[in-house]
This record gives structure tokens, sequence and C-alpha cells, in this order.
């Protein structure tokens, strides 16, 4: 065996080493279950230190490549896959296509109805740092299971970021979750039983339709209105149908971007004490906002709104934060449920968000967004009217337009969308019954991108038949 | 005001002036809603630079000291704390106590019989070199979320690691978790209704109790023998209830360090195709063990296994890692209600993971621990012998021993225990149905350190009555 070790290069040796070894293998002139080289055969082969090969055949060992037999040396793995597993179709495909946005997407689609901002807008270089501070912080942030309430750190930070918001509530309220969803599962499970009533908004939030079809609650639906919910349906379906609770996006709403104005708050609240059903509400954007702004949790007087966040959206998916607050008994009963069904949450992640919070990055990056957020939506309702398109409202903020392209239905806006490399969701998505729609999620983020502008531009002339 | 800044000390000058700008405010000489001095004046006055003030200030907004009110400056916040969260009562002391133990400890008990390694013995500085390495990777590991079946590159990971030990699937069949308590989760949310049977091991795994308690399944006890579970009254229960699924600790047993020997395996895996149920084997322990020892999901020819495993006994509970293997039908059934229930897993961690096993650090942290545990596995059993205990069986291998000290209570062992700072888990926590127990979980990583010696030498006196 002769390798061709080149020590200028800015590979390690080590990996030189064992990057040829490996396609040695590869290329069939080592069988599985042959010998190697001992490791001192090898380096004096090779003329490279005993510990750099030891190195290489660990990094083999722990690659499937090669195995280690006590005492008789490295010998090529039995049991090798034949592929690696990135050159096998995506498991994933098997799954619901619901899920196909949240897989790797190799064909470099542009996602125009994401849930999410792009890469670049977002703080990395601030996550990437709290990230290697932790790191070298108290071994219990690498080691340790959390707190069943969460790390009161994290804990003690959001106490004090509610507070600037108006929402006044003792530490013991507030619960950390792996997001807003894990936070909506322990709710749904915790506060209802198949059979269960609950009000939803129309067009909404599709994970919510999936997690309360899967516990099997019935779903009635309040129309959303560009000012919010429609009361007068909403006094109806109580009055009718007697539902446990009440789900709702008070700002930014998903999918329209509408927000709550004071007088549908106010009346929302007055329904539910008349009703006595809870509300639970969904602040996820509620970073994209500075100061004050109608929040239900906010004008509460009686704990009777179950207020729930997250930094998926604004910081990063990838960490899993979020957090609920709700009055100490429900927490105590939640809290119970999150160590049952997964022993909590990860230490780590929520100390970088600690760390993030404490030293103002994350009101920095938050504060950045914004402008950028309100210039790209300007522009969009701009480009929007101009190309024909109807808006369900405007929204003065967030990252959600809901419009459509009247004339066109969803599968002839979807082939002109595939011909310019645009991924689109369907309306039907947002809709509690699935029902078909033609309005289209708009992620103003991604608008400028020149293939959505291509998209766009197509839409200006009628759908060809 | 007059801020008394050294520039020869370590404290960077930035928190020198945010610190002694919060003490006083503290001491009450700035009130709520006070306007503090300009970012220009306050500079000017102490002579230091503009951006030093901008960046103290920005400190004390992200502690809720101060308040930014646009374009009118810095003000003392109207809603501070009182005290900071870490003096008030710890609120996890309104949760039971089942999960005290997974509470920060202030008051320095050892805790002698928890479920998890010390510090010392892990391997945390490879741990925060991934966490570095992959905070220098690609973005996507720092923002997005991860696929459903969880990251390629841990499956492709654990795909060898399988192998390896003998368990054959395709990587179809593998779905990560957060921890393998998140898997049964899954597991028991997927496979079980209310009312259902199912068989699990006495004495076992307590959150298991809890999981299938909450669920309103019912549980058939097993009792525990040193080569596994006791096949007659397995054959018995299987005969007379017909349980949906039967779950196991094949290889060091949690409580009794017991493992599974290839009789009972290969009977139970014949009484589970005879009563058509299936197999839930948790295996967290396995990587305590090296090489070939016997597992059902080895010696299964007809997916009647469900395999869960997890980093956080051997790693870090910190990190919520796990996976669980079972028949692909399944798995896609498991993933969504992965993706409802809470949007998937933390991609950065599991990056974390799927690096430190790809690099060999894992293999090389573990291969440290098993002669470490084996050295305080041997030492222990002498010494609980020579203090008069009587152990269940001796473990070859694992971190539990199950000894009681006849004579003694759980009553009396526990005051000699707090008089030693030690702090004991009662044995029925370890009892499906909560029964009494005079037995002890000891972890025997923990019974060198002197206070668990100081509470072995009391348990040679009689107990005082």
């Amino acid at each position: 065996m002769k390798l061709t070790l080149d020590r200028q290069s800015s590979t390690p040796l080590v990996q030189q080493v064992a990057d040829q070894l490996q396609a040695w293998i590869d290329h069939q002139r080592l069988r599985p279950g042959s010998r190697l080289l001992s490791i001192r055969q090898l380096a004096r082969e090779q003329g490279v230190s005993q510990s750099c090969v030891i190195e290489a055949y660990d990094r083999l060992v722990a690659k499937g490549v090669l195995e280690a037999r006590h005492g008789a040396g490295f010998f090529v793995a039995e049991q090798r896959l034949s592929e690696p597993l990135r050159d096998l179709p995506l498991p994933d495909e098997t799954l619901s296509n619901r899920w196909q946005q949240f897989s790797d997407n190799p064909a470099e689609l542009l996602n125009l109805c994401c849930g999410w901002l792009p890469s670049s807008w977002r703080a990395s270089e601030a996550i990437a740092q709290a990230v290697r501070q932790v790191s070298r912080g108290p071994l219990e942030d690498l080691l340790d299971y959390c707190p069943p309430l969460g790390l009161a750190r994290l804990r003690s930070q959001l106490h004090k970021g509610l507070g600037q918001i108006g929402i006044q509530v003792s530490p013991q309220q507030i619960l950390t979750t792996q997001g807003a969803s894990h936070g909506l599962d322990l709710l749904v499970r915790t506060l209802l039983k198949p059979g269960d009533k609950v009000l939803v908004e129309s067009p909404g939030y599709y994970n919510l339709y999936n997690l309360l079809r899967h516990h099997q609650v019935e779903m009635l639906r309040m129309p959303r209105t560009a000012s919010g919910p429609d009361v007068e349906v909403v006094e109806t379906l109580l009055k009718r149908h007697r539902p446990r609770c009440l789900y709702i996006n008070s700002l930014y709403h998903n999918p329209t971007g509408s927000s709550l104005t004071p007088k549908v708050a106010y009346r929302l609240l007055e329904l539910a004490r008349e009703h006595d059903v809870q509300i639970i509400e969904d602040d996820i954007y509620a970073d994209f906002q500075d100061g004050a702004v109608t929040r239900l949790a906010t004008l509460d007087a009686e704990q009777r709104v179950i207020y729930l966040a997250s930094f998926s959206k604004t910081l990063s998916s990838s960490l899993r934060s979020g957090y609920l607050v709700a009055a100490p008994a429900l927490i105590t009963r939640l809290a119970e449920l999150k160590m049952v069904s997964g022993l909590g949450t990860s230490r780590f992640t929520e100390q970088v968000v600690a760390q993030m919070l404490a030293s103002g990055s994350y009101r920095k990056s938050v504060a950045r967004l914004r402008p950028r957020l309100a210039q790209h939506m300007a522009k969009a309702l701009g480009q929007l009217e101009a190309s024909g398109w109807q808006v369900f409202t405007e929204p003065y903020g967030g990252m959600f337009v809901w419009a459509r392209c009247p004339g066109w239905d969803f599968a002839a806006l979807n082939r002109q969308a595939m011909a310019c490399s645009v991924l689109l969701a369907p309306g039907s998505a947002f809709d509690p019954q699935g029902a078909a729609s033609d309005w289209l999620r708009i992620n103003v983020a991604y608008l400028q991108d020149q293939r959505a502008q291509a998209f766009l531009q197509r839409t200006r002339r009628p759908p060809s038949s």
C-alpha cells in the first residue's frame, strides 16, 4: 500500500491517511474481514507517527469502515453500508407531504410560503458566540438535566421581558418548552379530551389543526377578519357548542398577517368570561413588534389567557426553545407532563437563549429584523398590487401577507411557480378541513428573490388553460 | 453621579459602568421612571467612549433594569423585580417530590441513588469541543428545523453503530428523539389507548410507570429475577390478560443491574410470538457494555421488538438526544406524531452528537467509562458485603446495584443518610404501585464519596429504634 501524503496541504495528515485508506478499501482492494497493517507497520511504511495512524484508524472505526478486534488489530468491517446514507432516497419521502418543507431541500427551490426567515437575516454569528460561551461555562449546562419548569436564568429573563410588554405574572407562572408547538401539545393533552370542542381561526395554523385532529378534538371555525376573529360568529359558536377553549394569534396572524384591534380584543375577553372558556394566545411573532400592542394576555385580569411564545421565528428553529405562561396550578400540571413525557427541555439550548437575552444580543438582532421586514412588506404589497394581486389585509408588520391572484387557482399558480423553481404551499393547508383555496401565504422576506419576481411576472398574463 | 472606574481592572469598562449604574439604582438613588443621563453626557462625565455607555445601557435594558424609550432616552424600568429570581423560593417546590432530584441542588447533598454519572467522569471537554465545531459549521445547524426522522448525519452514524452490535435494520427504521423517555411517550401515544394492558418489570423504571399512569394504561407486573423477567409469570399474564406490549431493560436493568440471559431472551421472544405482543426494549445503558451481549433486538427476526436508546446516560442529559428503531410503517406514524407534537428535535444538538460519533470522541469516552464503572462496581459489592448488606444480584457492569440492609427499613436508613448529607430515593419509587420497600438503588459511581462511606459505616450498627 502506498499512500500519497502531502505535508504542505491544509488537510491534516490524520485526515489524509483516513481518507486514502477508505478510498483504497472502497475500490475493493481490501475485502471485508481483511486485516490491516499494524499501527507500527503502517506508521513506519508511510513515515508518519504511530499516533497519527491510531487516530486515522479510530476515525474509520467510528465511520463503520473498520472494526477494532481486541488484541488482534484492525479489520475491514463485515457489515459496511454499500452506500453512504446521503445517497439513498430520502427516508422522509415515506412521510406525508405535509412535512416536506422541513426536510433538507436538495432541489434549490425557493420556498416562498415558508414560515421562517432567511438564514442571512438571522443572528447566526451571535448564536454561535453564545454557544461557544456556554461551552466554556459551568459543566451542568453541558451535562445535566434541566429543572422541570426550565432553567432559572432563562425564566428570569423571560419574566423581565414579559413585564416589559405589560404581561404581569409571577415567575411561578412561566414554563419553558421546546418551542410553541410543544407548549400547545402539553396544553391540549392537559386541557382537552377526545370529543371536546375548540374554536380555531380559519384560515389558521395548520400544525394546530394536525394536533387537534390527532387528539380527536372537534374544531369550530372562527373566520379571521382583518381585525381579528369575527366576534359575532364567536358568540354564536360559544352559545351553541360550549367549546372548552379558543385558540388565537393576536399579532401578525398566521397566515393572514392581520392583528387584533383593541375593540375585538375586549369583546373576546368579555365573551370568554361570559361563557367560561380559556383562551390560548399564541404570540410567536411578538418580537417582530417593538413596544405596546394589543394582546389578550396584557388585558386579561383573571388568568383566562394562556400565553405561548417561542424563539423559533425570531432567533433559531434549531434550538427548540419556547415558553408558556399560565395560572400556577395549571403550570404545575403542565410541568409534570413535560417531565413524564420527555424528562424536560435541553439545559444547554436554554442557557444559550438565556445568554443572548442577558447580553442584549437577542434584543439587538430583533431590532435589526424589524425595519428589514417592514421594508420588505412595503415592497411586497406594492409589487403584488402592481401585478394585479388582491391582499386580504395590509399587515403592519411580520412576515406574512395573504394574497390571491384573481382568475388563478392553486394548480395554475403552482405550474408557473414550478417553472420558476418556486415552491408554494397550497392555501388549503391553512383551512381546518383542508378545503381548496386560491389564497397563498406569501413570506415577504423571500419575494425579492429573482425566482419569486419571475413567478410574479408570469401571473400578470392570464392563466393558460 | 460619580462612577469609580478602574482602568487597570480585568473587568471590562463596559461591565464596570453597567454594574455601578445598577448598584446606584439599587440603592434607590434613582427611582422607577427616572430618566438617565444621555449617552453623550454620561460618556463625557465619566471620560469613557459613547459606545461604552451604549453597551452598558443595553445590558441594563436586557436585564430589565432600564427601559429604552424611542427618541427619549433611557429610564429606570417601572416594573423591576424587587429581588432576582434566584433568591425567590424555588418554584419547583410546588411540583411533586418525584422531580426533586432534577432540580438544582443547593444543599450539597450526595445523590447516592441518582440515575446519572458524576460530571467529572463525563466527556465534558469533548462535548464542549464538538459544540464549538458545530458553531463554526453550516448555518442550518444553528438556525433550521430538523427533518422529521432526524438529522441524516446522526442517523447514518446510528445505523453504523447498530450494525456493530448486531442490530440489522434499514436507515428508514431509525427515528431520533429527545432522549428515550420522549421515545417512550411517542410509542405509548401511538400504540396504546386508555384501558390497554402492558407488562412492566417490577422493580422497574419509575418514569415509565408515571407515563403509563398518565395514559391510563393498566400495568401488569413481571417480577425481575437476576436473569430477566420471570418467564413463568410472563406466560400466565399473557394467557390471562392479553396485554398489548411488554417493556424491558435487557442490559444493566434499572434498578437491579441484572442482565437478560440468552435462555430467558429466547423464551420471551417465543412467548411474544405466540401471544402476538410487541416488545419495547429500552437499552439506554447499551454503551456501558463493549462487544456482544444478549439483546432482544439482535435476536428478533420479525420486527416484534422496538428498540430504544439514548445518549443521556453515557454522554449528556442536557443535549436531549436519543433514538428508536422500529418497523418502517410504525416509524412513519411516530415521526408524524413527533412533528405534530413539537416540530421535531434540535438540529443543533443532533449535529453535536453526530460530530462526536463521527470523530470517535464518543467511542473513546465510553471506553474510558467502562473500566472505571467496573472498578467502582467491584469496590461497591465488596463494601456492601462487608457492611452486612444483601445484594439482589452482582451486576457485571452498569452503574446500579440493588441492595438492602437487613433489619433496616427505608425510614431508618434515610435518617442515617440525612445525617451524612446523603440523599436516598425510596425503593417504593421503583414499584409499579409504589409499595413500600427496603431495597435501595445504589449508584456505584458515588459510593466512594466520604459521605456515602460514612452512611455505610452507620448501617453496620443495628438501627436505633
